[in-house]
């Protein structure tokens, strides 16, 4: 586990301790950390560090440090690019939530119940790279809940052009993160990077495997992307122009019928219900639902006719689990799985 | 004034008591509240009352019992409609903040700097209904802080069609409103008719005179509104499709340029600039902006160009005052400086 | 189950639907409620209302609709007092979380691990008022928080006097509640009959069973309270002054040391530890804490020396469960553990 | 003025700039932002930097490249300890916000309604250092708060010991301070080394001028602090023993009565009334009354006996102005109008 101390790598630490699968062994953070006891190192956002964790040395991010086969990557993207690289050059698995690798051609950009094919970059991946490990991305906390909402609508109707307004949790911007005299009372309608990585990343989560590469979705998109004084939980206002239109009570059969790609179905950490149909008329919100699911599902509702586009309807995922750690380790969950990766 | 005891009316005090033309002579409010002193019925949501109006008797709403020539009303649209019509058959000037009326082809719905030329519908009101008073609207709060920022384009360019999500302060519910285990670290992804009122309201106030009455713009607005744990101004992005499609910094101009109506530059209540450009990429914010031009100014940011419809920014404006008892006062100094109403 | 639709009703409901012991068969709420669906009567303030109960009609609180031998009752303060005796005078049990009560002389006012043996006064109570049925109270969700955490002390130590200052949940003000335009970013020194509850109630649970009633304990306790913009769990400032002054780490000691009475230990509601010391220097906090034990512990930190009473520090507990719902339900077990009533 | 950058600084640049009597002509802060512009160098906390200062070049903190005879300082202690020293030996007035110097015993530390008779210090203080400058220093921002509701009280009753438990706002700890993740919904039990602060700043404030030095006020003091979601304004709950025991409504006639001292009563940063009692059951409150007095007016509320130590009381004050840089700039004025330092 790389990157344990920072918000999302607790994410990572809290699904891992119990994890049926996978045994949390090493921990590794940057060289400020390195050489601490995980407790010591550790500005803990919950309650308690779990004690199986509290103790353990934090090593620092070098292949040679960590002997772990399967590496959980919650780095900062200033060091993660370089970082994972080399443990996959020594022969890991490294599954990744930073952002540095995730739009090159031959590295896997993966939501489990979307689109578990595009693991099949993995072979191009290494044949190119004369690696023996590989890197497995998922996406950004936004765009995994806003791709894990609309999937099932352009597996169903496809989906043309998509006008997308986020609302985002303070705890996406990792600790210390945003400021509280930013965030107390007030809306801050900028997240450096953050609408690039949700017109781009869209595309290639709904791509399609096409030789050896991806051919991105024909969709565009264009975002707007605020930071609210929410702890947990990025809400999202989603219009939608289908090339099918459809009513809004098809779209919202379409999304009742999702299950998810079948490889992903019976995933330790995959929810009853990757997406969940909220009929009131004031769901999702982000208090209250982020928990759906353990924190997995994405939860839409309002769907309803958009005069300009033609659907609209809003998404909210947790973004710490739904769109980061959780997302991380049920990929790792499809590999083992699919026996693309040796069960540990 | 007309249900002075709530938020919205508490707003109209304040801009009332140092007023340079008119002058606070009476509150009316409800009946649980009539007959008792204005301070005793009022849960002021500031520091202190002004002193003027902190011992006044709090009135019914009847026109035998408040004498005044010009009535602004902060109403319950429970109680406006019939209330606001006694008075205006009974000879007064009723400057509404309520729904009630905005919408019926024969009452302006006027914001001043957007379209003053409106009040000529006045002539057809009186006409038709026999009234000596008359009845004149101001929009929804957030409705007038994004046709504050959009008219300026629509003059210049046209707009075709508009998608737009409002972040909307707790303030505009009133009070005692949103509970606050509702808005706390939450958002709440719908707003009981809000949604309507942007998409029709928008196109009576962009409408041009014909006749005896407004033709509404053909413009196509599809709205998301939002409430979030914000005290004052609403926050509203929007993507626009422009007939006309420019690039941002064309659209930047013609904010820039943009000084309102001249029939209402000078007025008391108008600000200095009716739209401030911001160009700090992470602004207009609530917490730091709703205060500009006292209130009054729309604060526009991040204009850029957008993938899905052409052009996209964020709006912001102060919900109480620009949004709503600024604009009611404003539209009564137009009427008296245009020589409409008798200068009080 | 009375009041079931409010914000304490619907934590009785989650801790009863699942709950080893007891089922819950009926849901009761004011007649504005009675004759509907408890989901259409609720407005749920969680993700979504456990299946079981969803469905249920909601009866009113009379004891010819309601059949069940136990009665959990969260009733409003305004209807409870008549309600509870009806309920008890028919021969049932009545746990309850209002105040009506709790200070009558022959009603126990019982936190389980603190004083179980109060339960004692019940034989009094049957007798004098002639019932089949009995009442049994928790106390004030503040006081309960207090004493949890001071009674170790006590026990041991002796208290004779405590400053006390709350910061509290808007969750212990119910739903709605506190408007948000009172809550959010601000600080409300004032919650009415608070500081009078924390001042009687902690008397009465550190009181001692003397013939057939209870001693007050010889303190004096001095309160401020607040309400603060957090969610749930209320945070407690105490000064005390001992009668066997001891140094910090003995305090420290004590409270680590407690483990409750022991009738209450094994209780399916009972915590693992119902006092945990947290010595980090900048805990307990309510957002990272309200849940330890299952929202059951009350958690205390920065244990330190005071230059006016002599020792000082901090304790925290979930207000709606182990300061209401969880102490109610906890009441009940130790009832049937200890025999006082059936089993059901 | 040094340390114009961050959240105090930003306070006094707003006082400063339409100040009567002085001019602001440099800024100078760290060396991270030196010969930036001011604009560039800041994260301006309000809407927009007043135009006179926008493009100020900023200077570092060295007597060689600030030229002004007054110097204000909001530096950080890290660095304030020796850059104020220099700026006094070089022959320049320092008014200090920063703590280094506070307690030291030739120091002033001063508000200006209180204790005016300690700028005396002043003469020792150039004496023993050989000074031709001087530094004078006005109190942490609770401290502040605190001492100015208990003064009066101090001076008319004598305070024998105070139980103090303050709820503080996030702009006590500057920019970016409070992280998000800590403020959002949360009470956070500590405030580095504000007890301590409290506890001996207060005793100074209260004290008398003996020979050449200040005897400490005879009284006791302990606190707890806390920090809360509120971007302005510390909210205080005081438990106060007095030598000459009073009933509440004399501790209200007192404070009403109070003044200040006659030497602040006309200076331009000098509220109409430095303490203000408001006789509504629940204020003061951060959100309605820190602005009270242009923010330098203490407000106090809920004067009620307490059972422990026999009167206690809730005041508040805004942090930044009365607590911080206006406390400081009033601190400036005195010293001009009892002709202690030259007039600008």
């Amino acid at each position: 586990m790389l990157g344990a101390t920072g918000a999302v790598g607790q994410a990572f630490v809290r699904l891992l301790v119990d994890h049926p699968w996978f045994e949390l062994v090493e921990v590794a953070a940057s060289e400020r950390s390195a050489g601490k006891r995980y407790d010591e190192a550790t500005r803990w956002l919950g309650s308690e560090i779990p004690r199986q964790v509290a103790g353990m040395p934090v090593r620092s991010c070098d292949p040679g440090e960590v002997s772990a086969e399967i590496v959980f990557s919650a780095l900062d993207s200033s060091v993660a690019g370089e970082a994972e690289q080399r443990f996959a050059a020594a022969g890991r698995w490294v599954i990744s939530n930073a952002k540095n690798h995730r739009m090159e051609p031959d590295v896997p950009l993966v939501i489990a119940e979307v689109n578990p094919d595009h693991m099949a970059l993995l072979e191009a991946q290494r044949a190119r790279r004369g690696w023996t490990g590989a890197i497995v991305t998922n996406g950004n906390c936004s765009t995994i809940a806003l791709v894990s909402a609309i999937a099932p609508l352009h597996r169903a109707f496809g989906i043309r052009r998509a006008v997308v307004v986020t609302m985002q949790a303070v705890s996406g911007a990792g600790y210390p993160g945003v400021p509280s005299l930013d965030a107390l009372g007030n809306v801050v309608p900028f997240i450096r990077d953050e609408e690039e990585k949700i017109e781009e990343e869209t595309l290639k989560f709904l791509g399609t495997m096409e030789g050896e590469g991806i051919r991105p979705a024909n969709v565009v998109v264009g975002a707007h992307t605020n930071r609210v004084p929410v702890e947990n939980g990025h809400t999202i206002c989603v219009s939608l122009e289908l090339e099918h239109p459809v009513a809004p009570h098809e779209a919202r059969a379409a999304l009742l019928d999702w299950k998810g790609a079948p490889a992903a179905r019976d995933l330790p950490t995959s929810p009853e219900r990757p997406v969940i149909v909220r009929d009131e008329v004031d769901r999702p919100q982000p208090r209250r639902d982020a928990g759906s699911g353990g924190g997995m599902s994405t939860v839409v509702g309002r769907i309803r006719a958009d005069p300009v586009l033609g659907l609209r309807m809003v998404a909210m995922a947790h973004n710490v689990v739904r769109g980061a750690a959780g997302a991380a380790v049920q990929n790792a969950e499809l590999l083992v799985a699919t026996g693309r990766m040796p069960s540990p």
